[in-house]
């Protein structure tokens, strides 16, 4: 068949970006939120019931030290002991009464439903999370301390990011005096920036009845947050080895009346507070999240719980928390499946770094922990944009290159339909008996729009073209990107008159 | 217990720092050639199972064009048909016979054996591979044509670099009027820059007949290289859809009598030139190379053979390749386990990006499609380090960044070991009831030599003590390390006259 070049290059090419410029709908879009994940298994099955074997023995024999005492008088109740040196112990039976009516699936409500999240079995989930407290201009290379004003901007910066589905806070804003304003001003400037599901730490009980009866306020009705809870409480629940971090437990037990969804959160460092080898980092780790699940769900059986288990690495020459090396990311990979294996939901930390800049050290530490724990189904994946410096800092263009990456993670995930129309055989003959390339087919046509996933900020330009454009590098385009979505409209789901109370009967210090 | 912070701080770090200085044995290396993946299975065994059948259908039923003479005649006098429009069928019965005795595993021969490689089941190993035309000089930001200067200096750097295990030529240097010239140097080139295994293509047989015995005469004798072939043929073996690349297939031929290993490699564009829907791209390459095994076994059974379907991902907006997405990451990794699914050694593609830069996004880039690949299992992971600009172009520091992220991927590759010792129920409970952190810990110091890894380039400071030593970002870092390895000595296995000698009687350039 005579083909002339004019046709060839027309008629695909054209076509082709003419169905590329009409917005894509939801249903056909080639990544969504929730794909499942679970084709990476880093462990057997095998060790996998080793590693519970051993957190469930550690927290039958050594059990956790200083609980409080609300939980000692729960755990007691149902058959557990306190050792004469201050140790709960936790029975057996106990323990599999936890893993039976501990929540399995449930939703994680965004302000706006369109944002709700359906949490089961090995959906992929990415949020931001973090407790930066410097924060990076990548043109001057400095750091400088996190402001409130960074946080709301970079929850709003989040909101605009396809591939983030909720946003934890990512970092501590410095100029507050109190703990109190600090977790007001938090919890506030994130609801503020996003209408995703949110996330915030509190250094205390009654700043959960705060911010609950500010977000109260938002939604024009006492009552109505715990009726659709929009943030989830991130407890880091342990001090590990295998002792309750008080206060925060004293959250749980406020999170828990607000009927806010929470991660149980352990984060110890393999050969610093918890053993070097990884499976016993792992094992510490799972004791301490799965103690702390126990008493949320003798307090309130199917409460919705995260267990999460992040197993930091440290450099062992320095100490030093690492958290872009090949242990990390195939710890928070295992962590995800060992959760996963009993059914309940689990949340991991992958997509940190050890790079002080949003470089190529960055992007491939990123790539390779969040890659890893996707794949293995870790139904929330957190720290997964934005962080730098080891999660010390964090910067808006990291957000915006994370995005892009996360995308490209998530097409991973969705894997390859497998049938006989995608093995094309027919399609096949019909082309080599035909124009032996398949530019102008159909399926072509109808895949791109479904199976391809097109980023937002990375480069496909051939070299000549780049040169043409300025030669930017990612970053240099992130910062672009940056100043287009921040010089957006806000949102306006606070209505000012609210906000002005707010402010005048909290130490509100944000302006919308 | 009372402890001083003085004995604290000391004890256990300086004991970790004087553990560190010491160079570790091989076998307590944390990462080593070979690790075994396959833990990530991107598809189900019953749609690993349908790609062979539909693969298997199309070589029945389709065939293969352009099939040279040689091959016509092997196969039809195994049974095959060649179809009156001039494609060759392949019979089922000859499809089995070739899965039966292609060659399941073998050595790949280092020029040095130290450097030998063992190839079976799911063993990982890192190769360089690429073809590209530009440099990139990353201070400048300026792409200029690759000369055999840049390919000797790569040679010399992959040599060093603990983690690319083969280096199959990266670059085509431009400056050589002959194909002639251009394959005798470049073969040569990668052999004086290292003494692992190599690997480069050939635009016609006689070619591969030049070299063997140019390596002859390195070895000192006429037919030593066929006794441990230390260069395998990288061929592109088909133009697809479904027809034969008849130059490079008469290359195979000569190959074969040399006894010299070689990918046959369909390189296929989804979209573009194989279909579009991800599993018909993965069923036509895997036709197409399967093609091409089948008549290198009926030349010579079991032939040390990868089977290298490596499926490119076009940008179906402009038909650009796109070598960093990801549906790049998982058709990669598809790849491995289909063909190692049936026992054949496996060569796949990752490690490309669509950046012009070694940025942020060819680090994620990069480590999503290495890591999915490494993961799956695949033997020989090519295009692994130092490519830029989908192939188009490469650049040294590149090659630094991506060994660094080589070894972080090998290490998640070889997984965490789960057993008594490893799960640490003794050590915690000792570590509870006394010094309460892990630091100082027996276990602590054995494993951060067998079980950690530390990068060589990649940073670990703090932002403050990063500022400090001049805020470098990983490019620079890595322009610094390439200066170091390029100022060593160089090699000298190839003696002097015996280089003069081969400069005398071929048309080489290349100054030791």
């Amino acid at each position: 068949m005579a083909r002339t070049k004019t046709r060839r290059a027309s008629g695909g090419r054209e076509a082709r970006l003419a169905a590329r410029r009409a917005p894509l709908t939801e249903a056909i879009k080639p990544v969504h939120p929730g794909l499942s994940g679970g084709r990476y298994k880093p462990l057997s099955d095998g060790d996998v019931d080793k590693i519970w074997e051993a957190a469930f023995e550690l927290l039958e024999t050594v059990g956790m030290a200083d609980a409080i005492p609300h939980c000692i008088d729960l755990v007691t109740k149902a058959g557990g002991t306190l050792t004469d040196d201050g140790r709960l112990l936790f029975p057996e039976k106990l323990l599999n009464w936890t893993l039976e009516v501990a929540a399995k699936e449930f939703t994680l409500y965004g302000f706006d439903p369109k944002y709700d999240l359906s949490i089961s079995d090995e959906r992929v989930y990415f949020s931001t999370a973090g407790a930066a407290v410097l924060y990076l201009d990548p043109k001057t290379r400095k750091y400088r301390d996190t402001t409130l004003a960074d946080l709301y901007n970079m929850a709003r910066l989040a909101h605009h990011m396809e591939h983030i589905h909720t946003f934890r806070r990512t970092m501590v804003p410095r100029e507050f005096k109190s703990a109190r304003e600090l977790d007001l001003n938090t919890a506030y400037a994130c609801l503020a920036g996003t209408t995703k599901h949110i996330s915030a730490s509190f250094f205390s009980p009654d700043h959960v009845d705060d911010v609950v009866e500010m977000f109260d306020m938002v939604l024009g009705e006492k009552g109505a947050f715990a009726k659709r809870p929009f943030l989830s409480g991130a407890n880091t629940v342990v001090v590990p080895p295998l002792r309750f971090a008080q206060d925060t437990c004293e959250g749980l037990v406020a999170q828990v009346r607000h009927n806010m969804p929470m991660d149980v959160l352990s984060a110890g460092q393999a050969g610093a507070t918890t053993p070097a080898p990884l499976a016993g980092a792992l094992a510490c780790g799972l004791a301490e999240a799965f103690a702390t699940l126990c008493f949320v769900n003798l307090m309130k059986p199917g409460h919705k719980v995260f267990l999460a288990v992040w197993p930091f690495v440290s450099d062992l020459r320095t100490g030093a928390m690492s958290g872009g090396s090949g242990e990390e990311a195939v710890l928070e990979a295992a962590s995800a499946q060992i959760i996963n294996a009993r059914g309940l939901p689990s949340s991991v930390a992958a997509g940190m770094t050890d790079s002080k800049m949003p470089d190529a050290q960055a992007g491939y530490e990123k790539g390779v922990t969040v890659a890893l724990a996707a794949q293995a189904g870790a139904n929330l994946i957190c720290e997964s944009a934005s962080m730098l410096a080891s999660l010390l800092g964090t910067c808006n263009e990291m957000m915006v290159i994370d995005n892009d990456m996360l995308g490209s993670i998530a097409r991973g995930v969705r894997g390859i339909e497998v049938n006989t129309e995608t093995l094309s055989v027919q399609a096949i003959r019909e082309t080599v008996h035909g124009p032996a390339h398949f530019l102008g087919h159909p399926q072509t046509l109808a895949r791109m729009q479904s199976d391809y996933l097109y980023p937002e900020v990375a480069e496909r330009l051939d070299p000549s073209n780049w040169a043409d454009l300025g030669s930017l590098d990612m970053t240099e385009k992130a910062s672009l990107e940056v100043e287009r979505i921040l010089a957006m409209e806000k949102l306006v789901h606070i209505p000012a008159d609210v906000h002005n109370d707010i402010c005048k009967k909290f130490p509100i210090h944000l302006k919308l």
